[in-house]
């Protein structure tokens, strides 16, 4: 009998830790045999990451109302010939981020009303939600001085701080008004505590499929 | 007093005859005094020009859900960055293509249901319409042998030809939809039958402005 497929995001400020944890989500689910699509955000299809390099460039001359639509041309394509396929195949999918950044990014950081970009989920997801959504969460002192010390910003990493303080709270609320699917990690922790919850969660997903 | 601005779209298929008479459109303004922007969908804005290029290109994958987002998302573009601040400043504003040629060909043609492109004209859009589309309308033949004279098909117009046929039926379908905007011309007649229609039609519009 074929388990039934789950669809994980990983939310989180760049600097919360993202690629540390998805390197242990990977193994750990190689170790259950869990056969697993991985991808990401902007991008994760030849078309997408030509979308990704558009957005991030810090050159590109785009409204916030053009941007968030290119995020959603991103996701389309990631959805139609990634995440549907390999969920209609039983495959689980874990993506670098999805839906819920752009609600933070576009949304709370630059002030695309919510409700225009709930038009669009609707329009590209209808209905399809991720069974779980990890949210990294870290203060924005952390987030800032893990990325000073790793490499250069992107257009998105140079905003503002109260820009990224006002995504960091735009990912709460959307933990908080969806705590089915939203797993909030405090990610300043201790990394093999961290793992330890991961694993508990991923553990419990696994067990309900 | 400034008079009102007007918004004016052409539409109809590849060899209808667009080029010709945007020419004679933009001679017909300039000799009338009105203050006019010219662009053209896709593309109109560097970023737009950069997504036309990736939805000609033939070796574009992308399924025809993200194809029409890329095109709302060009077309948010040349309407934030282009077409509002003209109209706002009083200019006159003539585009090659615009909404309608998204219901025609990637509706009409391709299949996307029309509720579905609706909601994005009006996401994007939020209620401005074009105050004059000139249709110009070919039997496919005309339009095909037209086009074989001057130039190798791009990805668009090496579509099959019952495609074509679909596109020029919903062209025709929104005209008759929307008789208040919509001005139809036979283009296979006489050039200088037809510029005498656009001349009068424009006239007429500058004399309500």
């Amino acid at each position: 009998m074929m388990s039934r497929a789950r669809f994980i995001t990983l939310e989180g400020l760049d600097g919360a830790g993202k690629t540390t944890h998805l390197t242990f989500i990977r193994n750990w689910l190689a170790a259950a045999n869990v056969d697993t699509v991985f991808t990401r955000e902007p991008g994760g299809t030849p078309l997408g990451e030509k979308l990704r390099e558009l957005l991030l460039d810090v050159d590109t001359e785009a409204t916030l109302d053009t941007e968030t639509l290119l995020m959603f041309a991103s996701r389309q394509e990631l959805l139609s010939s990634v995440i549907r396929p390999a969920l209609a195949m039983g495959r689980w999918v874990v993506s670098d981020r999805f839906t819920d950044a752009t609600f933070a990014y576009q949304g709370g950081g630059r002030g695309v009303p919510a409700k225009r970009i709930a038009q669009l989920e609707e329009w590209v997801q209808q209905g399809l939600q991720p069974d779980l959504t990890i949210l990294l969460d870290v203060p924005l002192q952390v987030s800032q001085q893990r990325l000073s010390q790793t490499r250069l910003p992107d257009r998105f990493e140079r905003e503002r701080e109260d820009f990224h303080q006002r995504v960091r709270d735009s990912y709460l609320a959307r933990a908080a008004a969806y705590p089915q699917r939203f797993f909030v990690v405090d990610a300043t922790g201790d990394i093999a505590d961290i793992q330890q919850q991961l694993a508990g969660r991923l553990a419990m997903l696994k067990a309900q499929a």
